[in-house]
This record gives C-alpha cells, structure tokens and sequence, in this order.
C-alpha cells in the first residue's frame, strides 16, 4: 500500500501550515515582551500571510527519511520556523527603499513602511539571529544539528557551497547589480539558483539531515531541491509575467519593468514552461530510491510547478 | 610560579590581536570572489581598524580554562573571529542613515557611504550568516558548539537571556526610542547591558565552553563579564564625555549632542568612575579560584577600563 494515498495535496498543505505557523507562534517574542515595536515588526512580516513553502518541503522530506510510517518527526515543525524566519528576513530587507523599495507585500504594507526603516533592518536582523538561536534547540543529536547550522548557513550566505553556486545574499547582491543589464542564460541561472535556490534546497536537505539521512539520501535530497528549486522559480516568473495584480497579490510585471534578470526574459515564455516540467521530473527522478514514502514530497512539488499564484 | 608573569598586556594584546586578525583573514571570502562587492564591503569594516576586544577577551578566557600550560586551546581565534564578525556587522548597520547615520568609524569612512546602502545592508546580514557558519566549524565537539550557537545567538537577539536582559539588537531598539528622553538609571543600564554587554559577556562564555569549562566555570565567567562589560561601557561614555575627536579617533560628544542615555549622564563623572572600578574588583572577585591562571585575563580587563581611547 503506498503511503497516505489519503492524503491530497490540500490536506498536507493545510496540515503543514497549521504546523509550521504554530511553531512560530511559539518560537517569535509575543508583542508584548520589551522592546515591543521590534517583536511588533517581526510578527508584522512573519505572519503576513506566507504560503510556508519552504516548512512545508522540509517537512516533508523529513516525513520520507523517516521512513514506514508516514509520521513527522517530533520537532522538524521548528526547524521549518527557523527557514521561514530565514525566508522573511530576506523578504524585510529586499523590500527596503534602499533595495527594491516596495511598499507591498502580498497585499500588505511591507515592514519598513509600518515600523520604518531602522526597526524593519533591525527586525530582518533578529529573525536572522532568532532562526540560529532556533536551530541550536532542535530536538535531534548535537552532530546533525552542526551540520544543519552550517548547511543553512551556507546556503543563506554569500559564499559558495556545495552546488558550486553563491548563497542567497550573493543572489541578492547579483539581482541588484545585474538590474537594467542585459540578462544573460548563464546569469539568470546563478541569480535563481543562488537567490531562492539555494534556501529551498537547503530545506529539503536539513529536513533530510534532522531525520537522520544517509550521506547518500541527502545528496539526493540536494539534487532534488535544486532542480525543483529551479523548477519554481522558473514558474515564478512565468506567473510575474502572465498573471495581473489581483491574481499574484503583488505587483505583476515588476521584474519586465525593472529589467529583472527572469527566464522568460532569456528563453521565452514556451521554453520555460518546458524547462519548469523538465526539471520537475528529473527532480523527481532522485527520489526513485525511497519508493512510495517519496509520494507527499512529490505531490507537493507537483503543486508548487503548477499553482496560479 | 604564576603563569605568564612575562607576558605584559601589550604582548598580550599584539599576540591576540595577530590571531584574530589571521583568522579573519582566512574566514572572510577574498575581495576577487563573486560577488566582488559585498566580499569587499565586509573587508572594509572587518579591517578598518579594530581592536579586536571582544576577541582577546574570548581567547584569554579560553586560555585560563584550558588551564596549567598557559596555552590558547587550538582554533579558538575561529570562535574569536565569529564574534568579531557579529561586533562589525552590529557597527555597519548601527552607522546607517536610518538608524545613528554616521559617516566616520575609526577615522574611517563608514561602509555605506563607500558601498551604498544596499550593499552595505547586505554585508552587515552576511558578515552575521558568516558568524555563524564559522561557528558550525569550530574545532571542539558538537555538543559545545551547539551551546556556543545558543549562547551567542541569545546574545545577539532581541529576547531575554541568562542574564535577564534583552540582547544586542534588542539594546540597539531601546537605543534608538530613547532618544531625545531624559535617561533613567534603569534605562542606562539596561541599554549598556544589552547594547554592548550582552556580546561582551557572550566572549567571554564562548570562550570557556570551547575551552571544556564547567558549569560552575562558566556562570563565573558570566559574572565576571557582566561587570567588566559594564565597566567598560562606562568608561567608554566617560572617554565620549572628556576627550575630543582626535583622541577618540571618532566624532567625541557625540552621545552628549544626542542625549544618548550614557552613564556620566545619569550618575556624573566622578561616580561613573568609581563604578566602573568598584565592577572591575567585583569582576575579579569572580576569578579567584583559577589563581594565577586568571592573571592574563584580568591584565587585559584592567587595560581595557584604563584604556584612553
């Protein structure tokens, strides 16, 4: 019998989010513990209505290493929080006026506008800080949680890591500077897979890594999330440019107007959606070995490549 | 026979500071890797002239736990250089417009106004991810690093550590908001313990846990760098008051001009210090039980509340 056949991808989602949300619940300072306006900002962008894409994949490649029976691993809910307020640190500084200046941010005023500039730099400061204090309690043997540390450290850096790309501060320096630049094949790759690559896919690996995978398995985990990391953004920005306002809950056509380095803007509208199902199934292609218990992580991805929004 | 009667403070520090400076070195990516301009603004502040305290006090510490030789533990100046990290990445985003806009550190310009302020808002984020991927890396075992991880990440946050008092960003929010109010000798003190002495302190734990401390150890540690942390703040806002620019190698007055909440502005000259000595034999008193062990790490206390600048 395969594994939670019961389950569709809704039900997964809203389990996952309900998980996910109430760790952060929990792990975030409450609004009134002193200094009140800083846990205000960070409470502002955590919960701003997320979709918890990256808790969600971690969970579920934790809920694959696991193994038979289909179950979390007690605890991989915090290690979820912790990328996600990794996640909404980038999102308050991007979204700074001396950054990309928006003002919106799925349909609601992005933190420096609410709390102003200095208390929204400091807020992305914290949840970085607060995601590291977060994973130094995780409940799995000191040895793992090391390894964690460093595998999301690296992919949130500017450093290279172990896919040969610039973690997602470097993605974020490249976006910046290649703005108004003719983007190039090989830039907009490294700008994706470094800008939310290399968070996604890190992930998936430290859910693997928390639920005790082997060096093998956790390659695996790398390869997958980095094609399917791949694979969303490319739908990502086929959705910028071919969906309006209302339907993304942002600013449509944003990154055509700045020049973003996209990749309809490089290979065309037709070919993206190609290469975004292409990679879905060489993604999925890594995740032969585990069988059925690879079917939520799979449904999962499958829902990410073909959402509207 | 004491330990290193031989060694003066100042072979101490230039010893120390050697160290710490040929671990960053090494630790901080060069400033030909990509992106080459967030790698160049983090040298920038990380080398512009540094005295590297919260290093030396991290190493002596780790010095007087490992005990009898009188020798630094193998690859604590890591930890001393992680710490290093999060001091400057405090000081880059502390300097931008939107929160004290200083344009002069050390004499030198300050990050944002060579870089930009995007970039410089990135590398203050990076040189903290760094901080903590070094730490992910440090030569002693697992369970020591993740509670050096923990330690550090609750002292650089804006929540209620061992010590009762928020962390360093949370000091920097009071900071901000208390400005232009007239300062309390609540406030001064819980902005100086969380400002600059929750980091302070956090050296010189880190540096004991590394070195294999008890439990008993390292809450004397913690003590003894709450009072010295203090003590030295203190006498920093006393040079602030009595010296000028040129003796401060920064802009002197600066707290007063700002109504700042500082110590000599809430207690007066005079017993601001008599306190910062009366913290210092407190702090030593902390000490006792290591005996001679301590003596390099009480020289350099010394030196620092002494210091003229």
């Amino acid at each position: 019998m395969p594994i939670q056949t019961h389950s569709t991808v809704q039900e997964i989602r809203k389990a996952g989010m309900e998980l996910a949300d109430s760790a952060l619940e929990r792990l975030l300072p409450s609004t009134d513990t002193q200094p009140v306006s800083i846990h205000r900002a960070m409470r502002h962008s955590v919960f701003a209505g997320g979709k918890r894409l990256r808790p969600l994949l971690c969970m579920e490649a934790a809920r694959m290493i696991a193994g038979a029976e289909g179950s979390l691993p007690a605890g991989v809910e915090d290690l979820g929080a912790a990328i996600e307020m990794l996640h909404t640190y980038s999102l308050i500084h991007d979204d700074l006026p001396a950054l990309d200046n928006d003002d919106l941010r799925r349909g609601k005023p992005t933190c420096h506008v609410v709390y102003g500039e200095a208390i929204a730099i400091l807020a992305g400061d914290a949840l970085q800080t607060l995601a590291f204090e977060t994973l130094s309690e995780l409940a799995c043997p000191a040895p793992q949680t090391v390894s964690i540390v460093r595998e999301i450290a690296v992919a949130v850096g500017t450093g290279v890591g172990p896919i040969g790309q610039p973690g997602m501060i470097g993605g974020q320096v490249m976006d910046i500077e290649g703005e108004h630049q003719k983007p190039t094949a090989q830039l907009v790759e490294t700008i994706h897979r470094a800008k939310t690559g290399a968070l996604i896919t890190v992930s998936i690996v430290a859910g693997g890594i928390f639920a005790g995978a082997t060096p093998d398995a956790i390659e695996r985990l790398r390869i997958f999330g980095q094609k399917a990391g791949l694979a969303f953004q490319i739908v990502d920005d086929v959705l910028d440019m071919t969906q309006d306002s209302a339907q993304l809950g942002k600013t449509a056509g944003k990154d055509t107007a700045s020049d973003k380095a996209t990749w309809p803007a490089v290979f065309g509208l037709e070919q993206s959606q190609q290469d975004a199902e292409r990679l879905i199934k060489e993604a999925f292609a890594q995740l032969a070995p585990f069988g059925p218990a690879a079917d939520p992580l799979k449904s999962l991805a499958n829902y990410l490549v073909q959402r509207k929004n």
